[in-house]
């Protein structure tokens, strides 16, 4: 029987987190103030985080522990299984080894829990009854319901207008969990109700969602907010990924030439290359890593690498990071995960200093990709998770071509049983490349803080 | 660390199939042409199944070895997990130990590819290109088709009417595997066109469409049939869930008292409960085993023991069940893999001897159930899976009054990430339970064949 699944026992389950900070060739640039253009610190960000997380975000550490309560949570789905793609493979007809690491066994169906379960405890570790968040597409409100329902918090998901008609079932999901989900805009915050007065059938958006969320948590003095991408702990959080496909390489005795993952915040993609490209930085092999993104949202191959805001209203402090502008708004498209206008901090920097090689798909492609894989694999991944699949497929035709037998690794960040309204969509021939305005994009960009 | 999960590694994925069949304290009833009165033999049955089926289907060898291409398959997500539920015992607050077997990791999300990957295999092996099939629900349609792309067969599903209009995500997961999905009743067979003919606007029955697929399957030579529950083999090949399970409650250093399982065709409880019976026939630790149906179609606790057919147009042999009669069509109710009129014949007869306790229950019971369950576990079961929970609940809330100390075990055969309209009713108050009338129930047992 040739091996499939390599499958680490729950004693395995990571016991810290890996911060690549310890290991960067430059040290990050600091976070800050919109106001005074100067550096923050924990306390300016003690309204909206648990202490423990703040420290967490500013931590130069390499391995910081992970709490047993929270591993004790983890240890259900994981160490998630590594797989070898041996079906698929043979379908390309290629020399290339293709592994895929694969989150969607987790309850939510995606990476999200990983840091989810974390955040939790924090909060309520630092007695929080209630904590915010936003939501998009769903996967991240979803994770953070699941993850307050373990410790009896209560949860607050501002979740974008449009989603939230056009997608009960992940608010069912949420519900189902006990947390609370409300249509942004709404008549809750003060940011909620002046867009509703300018106009009353406002559709929502991400950045809109996010400032009713910050506002929500800042207000109430038992309330913190909640991320699922973007931010250093986050990804930090995720790096039990690729800390558990390190060791899975070893059961395998193979390494990973090439290592791929889709980017919209940036924290799947993150949580399995930083371990690798920690090992790269600290003299192990040097490995080829592929960031994927969505044309309609090309942050990482179009946009500017400057200081901006986290979020449309501009509540939030400012990071330097790969930007199409935070007033800048994609056009619609399926993979609702990558939709973000910026890029992790840490994420951008690493590319910015040329050890990612960035690139942008069409929705079409992914798709495609995604069914192929399907065939061959029996899973139909998200539509985010598409992306990664598509470069992977990329780089084993071009093995093919090259008749170079390499060994390529992807993040399967989360299944797609959720979004086969997008599936439902590619089968009919509604799925069209809307070409985002470079017009648009350089708006945006002209509204850059003065900072940058 | 308290521990919550039992994976048995790889290697332990079982190799053979457990047959019932040579353990019974009394052989089965035959099966019967309903024309002649008398049993068919295995050439009666070639020109739907496939001849290493139909040898399983009869065979009385207590263990049948699973071909390697099929365990190949299997250990992608198998051995499935068994879990302690360590949280919904706390949150019970019942000194009874609960532990469940999870078959909602497999990528159709139930325990139905166990036996559709096998059935797949046979075909394929015996030169079959194309297999046709009925699905209600859609989870075997589901299966079946991720089990025919695996093989690179033909998959024609006949998916009942009113399913395949309300539920087009089923279909485009199906369509993604590259199955055919066809609304029944169809044009495409006489027993389609028949009932078109008298009503046009039939939204057709799991009855209708079996007679389809079975004509389908009988007019053309390349073509067989499946059946995803009710039949010996079915139920055998999923004999691997439960196989594990003891496996993993030596890893445990325990034994249940009390076995559960929902009830519909029988093949996920079967799946699960003949090994641990098989055990008790050989001399084993005796287990308190209950079966849980829905009170809207109670075949177990309603019905009569006797002859009848497998489908609504009465094109198949006759079996020895509980039946409501093949005419009885259940009220609609949201567990829609438990709406079958009638029980597996194995089940019926291991009921019959009293070795089951079967027990019925409304649907607004279990619903709330499930959502106790993935509050404490955060995994969210089907709407068929909430049976089962319930019953276990029940059971664990019994031992809190008596103070007794006993171990529980349950299936949980599949996760509900495709059923949140059931959920999404739920929360909106929109499930009630409607009673069956007897009057239907004694109309439908009056048509029994006269055999019986």
């Amino acid at each position: 029987m040739e091996t499939i699944k390599y499958q680490l026992p729950e004693s395995e389950v990571p016991k810290f987190w890996y911060n690549i900070a310890a290991d960067l060739p430059q040290p990050p640039h600091p976070v800050l103030h919109p106001g005074t253009g100067q550096p923050v610190g924990p306390d300016d960000l003690a309204p909206l985080f648990p202490m423990g997380i703040i420290m967490q975000e500013v931590s130069t550490e390499r391995y910081i522990e992970i709490p047993e309560p929270v591993r004790d949570i983890l240890v259900q789905w994981r160490p998630s299984p590594l797989y070898r793609a041996r079906r698929l493979e043979k379908a390309l007809g290629t020399p290339a080894k293709i592994y895929y690491k694969y989150e969607g066994v987790s309850p939510a169906g995606s990476h999200k829990p990983n840091t989810a379960i974390a955040q939790a405890f924090y909060s309520k570790n630092e007695g929080v009854k209630r904590i915010s968040t936003e939501t998009g597409a769903g996967q991240w409100g979803s994770a953070l319901s699941l993850a307050g329902s373990f410790f009896g918090l209560e949860i607050e998901v501002y979740m974008v207008r449009v989603s939230y008609d056009q997608k009960p079932y992940r608010r069912a999901f949420m519900e189902s969990f006990g947390a609370t989900c409300v249509a942004s805009p709404s008549n809750q915050t003060n940011s909620g109700r002046a867009i509703l007065e300018q106009d009353p059938d406002s559709t929502g958006s991400l950045g809109i969602a996010i400032s009713e969320a910050v506002e929500s948590a800042a207000q109430r003095d038992d309330t913190k907010y909640a991320l699922g991408s973007v931010l250093n702990h986050v990804l930090m959080h995720q790096t039990i990924v690729g800390q558990e496909a390190l060791k899975q390489f070893d059961m395998a005795d193979d390494y990973p030439d090439i290592v791929i993952g889709c980017t919209g915040g940036g924290s799947n993609f993150a949580g399995l290359v930083f371990p690798f490209l920690g090992e790269q930085f600290r003299g192990g092999k040097q490995v080829d890593i592929i960031a994927v993104e969505p044309e309609n949202c090309p942050s990482l191959t179009k946009g500017r690498y400057a200081y901006d805001f986290g979020d449309t209203g501009n509540l939030t402090p400012l990071v330097k990071m790969h930007t199409l502008g935070s007033k800048f708004v994609p056009p619609g498209f399926h993979a609702g995960g990558l939709r973000y206008h910026g890029m992790a901090p840490l994420v951008s920097l690493v590319t910015e200093l040329g050890f990612v090689r960035p690139r942008a798909y069409t929705q079409l492609k992914t798709f495609s990709a995604g069914i192929e894989f399907a065939r061959s694999e029996g899973i139909l991944p998200a539509p985010e998770a598409n992306h990664a699949v598509a470069a992977a497929i990329d780089e084993a035709n071009r093995c093919k071509e090259e008749g170079s037998e390499r060994t390529i690794l992807f993040n399967l960040c989360g299944h797609g049983y959720f979004d086969m309204q997008a599936y439902t969509d590619y089968f009919s021939g509604n799925i069209h490349d809307q070409a985002y305005s470079s017009e648009e994009v350089a708006m945006a960009l002209a509204g850059l803080p003065s900072v940058a």
